[in-house]
């Protein structure tokens, strides 16, 4: 995908003082990495923390108020350090206009972890510039469209020119550990920092495919179960009990067995009717999509594929829910033999959920299922299900004012209209805003899908990095003027 | 249980010299129990080797023959020494008159890991009598029986009574880590070192229960199998996968789920023909067995029994085939939650023989079974079955020559006629040592059902073990007479 040779006469002197300021985008970038922010890896706390502070300086340079790095306190267990604190968000503000709209930008400052080692053909921590990619862990996850927003606002200030909106930014430290005190502090401030802000832009997701720019409007949530078998007081010996005991194992790949069929139909009773019909319209916004199932097969390495076209594909991946079982805790799981009869076993299973299933309906219609499942067998074990952690799923109006200024920036930039897309999995935080600010959020992805956000050799294309840094600021132009 | 008040005449001076004798027969086991023999920790190795020297010197003290400790090379992977030795095998031999009968009796030497902070009440390698029982690891699996053995030795030695038979010790030092080397040697010395032999003794299991002492006729066999199912080229995210491919989990507990009913019954066609009938003669062997029901649900710490009568449990323990599902490789198996679609999982399960199930025969059953069911489902998963070991059943004439004079020997000691039982379980060595010497072979357990041979606080009562020293010579001597 090339950008667009002729963007409107607007832009030109913005977009020429990006391209301009290009060395020094990629050199901030290459800053960014070279701190080795892995939230997961306790010993590393000190450098995500020394990220947050470089954030700090940055954004001071550039002029923002109001900066804070909020503490969240110490890191609940299980940790190696009980005093372990968690990384601060980093709070700022640019603009305090009554006149303006205001736009919270979210983005994350840590990483996955990375070792040389794990097979990067680049030390992970130096940006590495080969042709025209950039590689470096968090060069797309999610350093790149964080430092994208604080190059936006460098080319405003260079030209002179005023940000269009009050511009807010709440970047965290521990998205790839469980966003561990996000969800309370976005909820303490709502009606403080955040007091006033009219839209939530979260680059922190990828295009579907490689050549074609997307806004991601949907996401599955997410309901994850345990079915738990107890039976003997411990574990047994398979000659010594065999054939003389009922033995969980038995009862739970039987349990496990009636969830789901092969071709992905589930058996779960009353899931189906509360699956928001498929409108023409929504329908109609799969035709454009850049997608075959050859892109499937390759991510999977394999002919697994359940579906043939593009629209069954992808709307089975968005818009209806999915569920698998993903393994079972207490039973034998090393190479090689053991002849154990597990005493108490538990299933693990998630449903991917989607409009209109309500979690605590669903998970009512599982329990009714395993407890009639269960009763089926006569067996003198016991069997319980319970819902280990949930994620709603989130939907919104791909035409609202939000989505249709990214489209028109996205236009601006590229010169063609964004696919609009879905996920299939859950970015909870998307639902922490939309409920705790009450306003629409969009999804503003930079990167490409083969980025390798959580893999080796992560990387960022310079096009999309550059091409990003244009599309949030036009997208902030014509999200003021809606 | 109390010993026979009354025994035989003819044992008279023998059982009242072993009575004498208890003092130094408890000290030999002491000092026997007192070297850690673990030959699953491998820094424990030279206490194994130890221990074979410690039975060398006392095998010598008590006037045996053409003892050798049989080096059996070093143990192959995986081990962290790569020259680890294996522990030698204790041969040795007492008189070699071509007109006596030959026994060879095995046992081993080597132990069960045992740690004080396990939850033992007194250190697991002092031999250490509360009351009328002495704890300690190995005091009952196996140094009891093994120094059982050279005790009736003893006590025939200070009688000045010659041995009844010729007597071939083989006592191995890697029972609790598989028995490696022992096959290649019993079948390498079959007609060299054992020449000759006329039955074989083994004397490594126990009684039912605790209060009445058994013969054991019957082993049952196991084919332990393993289902791969493989889909995807490695493990997906079920986000951004589920419901898109077929997922190897859901075929995997499918195919399980087909193998065993909750009440026992296995579903694979072709088993049921082979199993040898019951006849009313094996059938009423069962009738005298002490065991009820409530033996099992304490055992198993629940009620989770599939039959409610004595027979029906232990026919369907010793002479029924079962099947357990064990577990699963390759999924997820912690605590907790991981959104995981694995992508290669291997379902592990066995199924224990009995006589006349052909293990080739079974295996191909099983292999038809998962390719009808697999079939079934559709899948684009490739799905196999493979058997990963197998261990033939064993069963004997439990009224044959060397069963009787057992049975004479129990009777003249504890005046009771011994239980006929079988096990659930193998014992590999016993048909080791029927196929390669080609000779009868009797188990002749000295401890009590919960003498806790694998556990914690491993005891054997001082009466088992005295009258044990006394049930061995009686033995050899109503043998001798057969």
């Amino acid at each position: 995908m090339a950008p667009n040779p002729n963007p409107p006469q607007e832009f030109a002197a913005l977009f020429a003082k990006i391209d301009e300021l290009k060395p020094k985008f990629i050199e901030r970038l290459q800053e960014a990495v070279a701190i080795p922010s892995v939230s997961g890896d306790e010993s590393l706390r000190p450098e995500v923390v020394r990220t947050a502070h470089f954030l700090k300086e940055e954004l001071e340079k550039l002029g923002a108020k109001d900066i804070e790095l909020r503490e969240l306190g110490t890191q609940p267990p299980p940790v190696a350090n009980k005093d372990l604190q968690l990384p601060p968000i980093v709070l700022s503000r640019f603009g305090n206009d009554p006149n303006k709209k205001t736009v919270l930008v979210y983005g994350h400052y840590d990483v996955q972890p990375a070792l040389k080692e794990d097979g990067w053909s680049t030390d992970p921590f130096t940006l590495t510039q080969v042709g025209d990619v950039l590689y470096g862990r968090g060069s797309s996850d999610d350093k790149g469209p964080v430092i994208g927003w604080l190059n936006a606002i460098q080319a405003h200030n260079e030209l002179g020119l005023e940000l269009p909106v009050n511009l807010v930014t709440c970047f965290e430290g521990m998205e790839e550990s469980g966003s561990l005190g996000l969800d309370q502090l976005i909820a303490q401030e709502a009606q403080a920092y955040f007091k006033g802000v009219d839209a939530v832009t979260i680059s922190d997701n990828y295009w579907l495919g490689t050549t074609k720019p997307v806004l991601t409007y949907g996401l599955r949530g997410v309901n994850y179960y345990e079915i738990s078998v107890k039976g003997p007081a411990a574990d047994l010996h398979s000659g010594l009990f065999g054939g003389i005991v009922a033995e969980p194992m038995t009862d739970l790949v039987k349990l496990l067995a009636t969830l789901v069929e092969t071709n992905g139909k589930i058996n779960i009773k009353g899931i189906e009717e509360q699956i928001a019909p498929l409108t023409a319209a929504e329908d109609a916004l799969y035709d454009d999509i850049e997608f075959d199932v050859e892109v499937l097969n390759q991510a999977t390495g394999s002919q697994t594929a359940l579906y043939k076209t593009k629209k069954e594909i992808l709307q089975h991946r968005w818009r209806y829910p999915s569920l698998s079982v993903h393994g079972i805790e207490g039973a034998f799981y090393e190479a090689g033999a053991k002849t154990v009869i597990p005493a108490h076993v538990k299933g693990k299973f998630s449903i991917r959920t989607v409009p209109n299933i309500s979690s605590e309906k669903l998970t009512l219609l599982v329990k009714q299922h395993i407890d009639s499942e269960f009763a089926k067998l006569g067996s003198p074990n016991t069997a319980t299900v319970e819902l280990i952690h949930d994620g709603d799923y989130w939907v919104s109006d791909p035409h609202n004012s939000q989505f249709t200024a990214a489209s028109l920036a996205t236009e601006a930039v590229w010169g063609i209209k964004p696919d609009l897309t879905r996920e299939g999995g859950s970015i909870p935080i998307t639902l922490t805003f939309e409920k705790e600010l009450k306003t629409d959020v969009l999804l503003l992805p930079l990167g490409r899908g083969d980025d390798g956000a959580h893999s080796t050799n992560e990387k960022i294309d310079v096009s999309n990095y550059i091409e990003g840094v244009k599309t949030l600021s036009a997208y902030l132009h014509y999200y003021s003027k809606a």
